[in-house]
């Protein structure tokens, strides 16, 4: 996935405003008009590096002239230590943008770091890493990026861009095969429909009543193998996801049970911000 | 701290645009126009509850009809499996505020929970714990909101509304005693002048030079200790912070040391969301 | 589909700014404050009516205790002459709101009727109509309801919602199996893959290349039928789609050529407005 | 009229986020990151152009550094396969703007277009085409600019920028001579004063009364005659408008009866999308 | 001239902003939660009342269920002592709210009440007072009302709306003579044509040369006695206005001239705020 | 104080837009598109100068080739007759953008030059005048800044960047004491604590309960003067404020009746404009 230009100064500017309020008072104060320094970005821990674009963006939305020098991309792999980029220009400029850039760098490399560390652990199983809508208010487009850039997918963005069938729309629909049908009859032609079942039982249901993806919410590693079989028996077309209650313990486990896509909200919803700091020197 | 009902409607309306887009296609294919529903909203760990207004106003914004019945307030510790809210309304409603409402709580939660943690570490040594400004990019308001409601207090919500000298202005003013000249002519009268500092010779300088408060950066608990009786020698009224690399780990023995304010970064930046459900039947 | 009433608010709020500007001062100038009046929507010529909600949300913008009366439902056929919706209030507010509520619903009337004859035309057949992307800048989400409200489904709401390879994605891709592949692999486990072609050897391509829709794109009817033929064979579960020079002459024939579904720009992109007035008398 | 620069680069970023949504994501997965294209606008049918810049305002939205290539005006008229425009640039890019630009030049071209064939119908007769607020609600400014690109002239931009007093604000005043006075009392001594009548007798009274311009509404060519006769030999100076049920069946015959002005609702509300395309082709 | 309701409560929330910033500390830290208050606004000094409908929406922008009890109305002349307003609520309501409300009411009755004092001036010339586009940026609406409060009438609103050739656009049109000539060409039917001169020869050229009305610019009074004659022998339908350098000191002397209309730029650039207060007291 | 320049530049379009609205229809009508002229912007009476750079922005945002060359700064002295700065640029550039960039400078000159005669009057006397709140509506940040191009300070740029305890507080929280705890124990520790008083008995009791500020409010020069000495006698660090009443006539005497700062609502609420011109010439 990639974020759009626009969109990214779009974003720096809002975010700006709010940590400059009516102006950085200490600088104005105690900082002389024409002062200049540098600026040096660094990994405090390993990471997977992501948000580069919009450290350079923080700056350039307050003085279009600087310019951010990377030594790094969004996915690389960083060692504790090392430097991912640099600038120069205004003192006040760089006082001013410091801790904007660092929230948002430090939080996008943290989403980035934890999928990283979901991918690695189920590599080789040929399942796949996906988000969900567990993400930030807000932010939904930029954490969703930074699972893309951590190795993971992304899940829907919204509630307008993919049919899901919860419990609660079986329920209220009268059951699954209804509830297919009134998807099938009623949603775009360009979706597939996902059904969510919590049994082995209803998994069958739901191939059965014309679902293109199951989603196995909540099950543990046996009911999921289970429903594996049921399914491809059934439709070898299918599409299988496992959900909820994913963990680093049990995510392996639940890859090998035979699933092609698991979603994960912990990747987004409880990843701590990584340790970046941005060392500034007068020049 | 207190949240203007205002931004309140206004922030739930933003994040309910981001989740919905286009629509709830999904809910508009399979459930009938008229169908009702209730949802009780469930912690699923204990935890200190943050967010209630936000989730009445997500559900009010969708619907101006549909009230939500609490039992519990910001800040009360609940049990794990106890119901703190419910409410009534068309089923498609509840079903596209449930992920934003959700989304809100839990990281509202999520980061009173971690602040009172902090606060009950340290109850008794008179210190206070407080926020920083490593908040979520969009969400600085909210964010220093929970933190009032775990117990925790605010430090500066932005650039704007304090005076805090860090390293850079030093080296950039030539000094500390320059700096806080400096920042005495030309700032406001109505704000303390607070100055960072990283070692007990640069605290006494600090007082000397007239700052009103002392920020111990990234100081051991003897250094701070040391740091404390300089600072305190020689002006009493002086407040003592300390700030940086402050875990539960270590944040007693920092209390101990004899600061009045600590600041945590962690938690804003790092709070991992709390498990909250929302249970949807239909009526 | 359906709209969001804080949307409809909004666009009716947006739309009445465009057309007031610093205020109706025809009426200022001439009406006294107190008047009030009534007004009577009527359709002018048989019509599918569509926007009756904008209508009500134009006069509640302007003035909340005006309640608009309605005797139809979007959808409804009504005949020359007949009399759907009826309002008292303020002459002042009837007078402001006047032209934007009509502008408002004679255009999407318009489209819904122009829908509802294609759909109409093609009635028995098994094909669908649905729309494009071909919407008034501005209005996309307002003339899609249309079409849907005219019996018509909707495609694309934008390039976000759905995946369709066209000719020169397929180009700069390196071929259709190729184009495939890399959408398979990178785009939304959610979404369907659509592939253009505009040939029955290319619609056979697409089809082996694994493309879950084929449209195909400006043939005559007999190529559509030997693509149909082509495509079915090799896959049933493949949806065909007719798409480019439709119009009422060809529409029923492209249909009897066995495609599922047919889009159609014109219904958005030509529809002129129906005639419809709105008749206000001093009370 | 002509339309400032910056609202043209606002109104594209407004309609490209429309369209893209979260994203292009067919190109995204499909498309390499800096595969090149060219792109070419073709008239497929004869046609008076219109929205050229808008063509370059959202390509340059989109990337600050393409640059359309223009080989014709707004206002030229175009034969069928004639190319007015190329550009050059990343494949994405191309792609992502071309339904948002084609989208609006059909439109506006498809205005101007109409607009032509209405004037050069009455072209000798004295008498000049003016459009109405029967715009497509959200494009006002765009249709009015369309319009005297085909041509014609601008009636009132909206309620505040004219005194236009209709049949309700006289029933409302207690009669014309009565409203004309108000207006003339109350209304900005920089607009002349514009009475709608229906008769011959109508028209009679509105000059008596003071009005600036009369507008015969909806009368038939001897009607409209015998008002123009009556008008002019009360008040030379009195300008006569015709409006209401004009079409290009009958609107030289009315221009024949010696109207001033003739407003037409027909060339915004009614304009069919005229066929363009952009040949897209990797380089 | 009017304001519509839903623009003052939107500049009424938008001023709020400005004033409340991330919310009133003071009484945050201070005022428990359900204090009740009462509030009256009373004039400290002889004025014309203006701004009454915002007081009432600041409040209502805070707390919907706050309710303003007028007892005046804008336009009234108020004795210095007199309470004009009263309303009742939360403590915290009335204290975030009282600022704003001041600075809008004191600012608008002060341009209400020069104004009259402009208009009392000339009472019974004939001549008319109004106002100019030298009104403070982002207020105009809200100034140009408190001038008809005032008892004075608009001038243009913006370049949008009227169409006066001043020296500027005489000299780069190339005269008088052919500037009113492009200007009855290019601009709407719809509005006089206003020609500036700023000598007794160059009024008489405008009248040659079609103006509607002729602007006097800087004319000592004989000069514009004069002109008046001058304009008045050629076409007693040519309205006349003075402009620049006019005080209450010149004034009625212009007026007396024979002018029909003497803009002013002091009334709204110039006006001193009113002293108005209000008192708020704990019940 | 500073602005920033994305801030300027932001006011500069939203201030133009009110001002052109749908465009300069006179210059459209009579000026032909390429005429070039030149703008020289003239101090028609002696002046401090304020706002350089929104007289560039307004030009910039209008056309980005436009550059303004300056010959002072803001804070100069500026003798009548004197030019300060000029322009080249399309003749249509300058006329859409005189009167907003003369609004603004010619404010905000207004505003710096009230605010530097208070600044004389007092010059040597230690005390330092401040603004207040009392500014126009949605100028705030603007008129601040022009305040100190003046020479003077600011004081709170909203109800949440400092305490200040008026009378309802104190009323509402039941006396000096208890408010000045209960603002100790919840508001910031950044943010030293000011109490509004109206007699010496209050200044006193305001500094035994810990103030560090108090503002005398409304006091005559006597009691200013025994307040100062009560103050300083009980803390030499508590800095004395007087507000209220203050005009040019006493500002002296009470400057030198000892205080520290020095509040005036005048230099804001009612400074007049100062008389600057901008003459334009075709070249």
């Amino acid at each position: 996935m990639e974020l759009d230009t626009g969109l990214i100064y779009a974003y720096a500017s809002e975010f700006l405003k709010e940590d400059l309020g009516r102006g950085d008072f200490t600088t104005q104060a105690v900082v002389r008009g024409g002062a200049k320094a540098r600026g040096v970005f660094l990994a405090k821990e390993d990471l997977i590096l992501c948000g580069l674009e919009f450290a350079e963006a923080v700056f350039a939305v307050l003085d279009g002239s600087i310019q951010l020098e990377s030594r790094a991309y969004d996915g690389e792999a960083l060692k504790a230590g090392s430097s991912f980029a640099r600038l120069e220009g205004p003192a006040a400029v760089l006082l001013a943008g410091e801790r904007t850039a660092l929230n948002l760098i430090q939080r996008m490399s943290g989403i980035a770091n934890l999928t990283r560390t979901y991918v690695d652990t189920i590599a080789g199983t040929g399942a796949q890493i996906v988000d969900t809508r567990k993400t930030t208010p807000g932010l939904r487009l930029i954490e969703k990026y930074a699972v893309t850039v951590g190795g993971g997918r992304n899940h829907r963005f919204g509630l307008d861009d993919g049919i899901l069938i919860k419990d609660n729309h079986i329920a209220l629909a009268g059951g699954i095969r209804r509830a297919v049908e009134l998807a099938r009859n009623h949603a775009s032609h360009m979706m597939r429909i996902e059904v969510e079942v919590t049994t082995p039982a209803g998994a069958e249901e739901a191939v059965r009543a014309g679902a293109d993806i199951v989603m196995l919410d909540n099950m543990k590693a046996p009911d999921v193998a289970e429903s594996v079989r049921l399914i491809k028996e059934l439709s070898a077309r299918t599409i299988v996801e496992a959900s909820g209650g994913i963990s680093l313990d049990n995510v392996l486990e639940i890859a090998n049970a035979g699933v092609d896509i698991i979603s994960v909200g912990a990747i987004t919803h409880s990843a701590a911000a990584v340790d970046i700091s941005m060392k500034i020197a007068p020049i």
